[in-house]
């Protein structure tokens, strides 16, 4: 259980000041505490443990954690703490400590940890064990994290997606997009995606070998443009955005048509949602949609891994990182995924090591 | 073959005058037409067959079929041909003469047929030849018949009840709400359903056997009204109705809750779809949602009507029927539907044998 050496660090946090119920969060809104400390051991009889953190996830899903506790999204995540308790997302670590049989001093993990240089995570259950270290660690608050599963599981396990099948992405180049793309492509789909600027599509078409690609920015009319690329209609919609493109795609699905749903980044920041009218549609094209939260999935991770690692091996997924320095950066990255900034998966690096 | 008698009668039809795209249906917007006449044999070499009706179905959808072919429903169902054909619905017919190996002259059969005494059927893929005749014939129009599958798929088969469910059925006294409620009960479900009056209210508890049931006319607020008889949240909503009641059941789901779809009756008339705000709830809530036409489960039809014919046998489903008389009320037994003026499931009879 490592050196029984007392020692007690500095422990810089992200803390939220208040919640926010609308609105676009600012990097203000977050504050980096420099005022707590903590005590690099688990306390006696604990089964937590201690974790150095190198590796932040930024994901749209923490808007939702932003909001007050009697906010709707409030019944998806649980609302951070403000003013007292780092910010809580997924991240990369090594235990520095442990009182718990699954993890033991020096183990990397990947799960729920908090925005700090340091964490006591009480119950580590959120927390996975990193098997293959041969890949950069920061793959693991992306393409083999969460973000990654989340890909896998709402195409490969929901949409049952088969070989020419029409496969529409939205947010496609962001952590789970870039990847349902790819997926999609293996499984000899026809697959194209939107995103927020032409340097995005870009790395669509070029990087991450979607079919097509087109800026839903430049887009007056998103209904032309997705009888532009998809003139026979769409199969499977992976849904990352809600609001006014659900309401375009709907009335082009095909018949028997699926969607899965994790998220509607569009919606988060408004304090109503937007209507969707076009809902008819799920019943003229017989269309099944399924909303779900990646954690109720969690047992297919290995299943998962075991996929996604060989792909990766054998260059048959690439994979792009937004990388910023620092836990101080980390308010910045957070919210820029709101306006766009970020190209790729946003991580933060805490520490190397 | 029937005799070799050459019967030329004269054949009332109600026509559709024109297209109908949006507004409420009226009695006018039909004319009964008495100018046609119709050959009693199947054409040399049809594989026709001629039908003489018997009851002829009311249902929702079929507004859809009043738009013009350009609407958005037109891709739902087919338009009617306004002005010179016949409406087409489903009906209960007896078998005049055939040139079909599936039909014999004096077979009763139930399918899509034509608003008229009589109807040549060029291609009758969608009759059903009926098996049972100890029941009244009007029941294949309803119970036994289109509406009844659909209640059958829509719960039974989609949404997977178990028992102990908490099941919500909009339209609840119509033809698929009273057997959704129905069949509700015999998986040892506890179902809510909701109609447009106190006496629609009254059958869903007294006839029908639903553990509640309210008048959504009288609740100014349906989420609180959702909240009263769903505490804990409803596991199976069974969608008749669309717009403001999705909006308001969304919320009140529970996880892993399951929509089926087959009909929004509350969006047909309306040019513009009204708004759905609430579908960030099918991620936090993990809903799945079905969308689904019947005629694609046909294959299910001996499965579905073995179990139903049983349990009315054995009196554990109940059947109430609106019974309009003669084939000149059926316009306004058709846009009485609209109003919610029916009690029931709504019928014509045409003819008694």
């Amino acid at each position: 259980m490592g050196e029984e050496v007392e020692v007690v660090v500095e422990n810089k946090q992200v803390i939220l000041r208040d919640y926010i119920n609308s609105g676009v969060p600012k990097e203000t809104d977050m504050i980096l505490s420099t005022c707590s400390t903590i005590r690099l051991k688990v306390p006696e009889g604990s089964r937590g443990v201690v974790l150095k953190n190198l590796y932040l996830s930024c994901d749209p899903y923490m808007r939702g954690r932003m909001r007050s506790p009697h906010s709707f999204t409030s019944r998806h995540v649980p609302s951070f703490t403000p003013a007292s308790q780092p910010i809580v997302g997924y991240g990369v670590a090594k235990v520095l400590d442990s009182g718990n049989p699954n993890f033991k001093v020096g183990d990397y993990v990947w799960g729920l940890t908090e925005w700090a240089d340091y964490a006591l995570i009480h119950e580590p259950n959120s927390l996975f064990k990193i098997k293959y270290t041969d890949v950069p660690l920061s793959y693991y608050a992306g393409v083999l994290g969460m973000p990654g599963i989340t890909a896998y599981v709402g195409f490969n396990e929901l949409c049952s997606p088969k070989a020419g099948e029409r496969v529409f992405v939205s947010a496609a180049s962001g952590a789970v997009g870039q990847l349902v793309g790819q997926f999609a492509k293996l499984m000899s789909c026809y697959v194209v995606g939107t995103a927020g600027s032409n340097q995005k599509v870009d790395l669509l078409k070029n990087k991450f070998g979607y079919d097509e690609a087109f800026n839903y920015k430049e887009e007056h009319d998103l209904d032309a443009a997705l009888k532009r690329y998809f003139p026979q209609g769409i199969d499977i919609y992976f849904e990352n955005v809600g609001g006014k493109m659900l309401d375009a795609v709907l009335p082009n699905m095909r018949m028997n048509g699926r969607i899965s749903a994790c998220g509607m980044i569009s919606q988060y920041n408004l304090e109503k949602p937007e209507g969707v009218h076009n809902l008819m549609e799920i019943i003229i094209k017989r269309i099944h949609i399924f909303g779900f939260v990646v954690s109720d999935h969690y047992h297919l991770y290995p299943k998962f891994l075991e996929l996604t690692k060989q792909y990766i091996k054998e260059g048959k997924i690439t994979y792009v990182e937004d990388v910023a320095q620092g836990l101080e950066s980390a308010p910045a990255a957070l919210v820029g995924l709101f306006s766009g900034r970020n190209i790729g998966k946003q991580v933060v690096v805490v520490a190397h090591e």
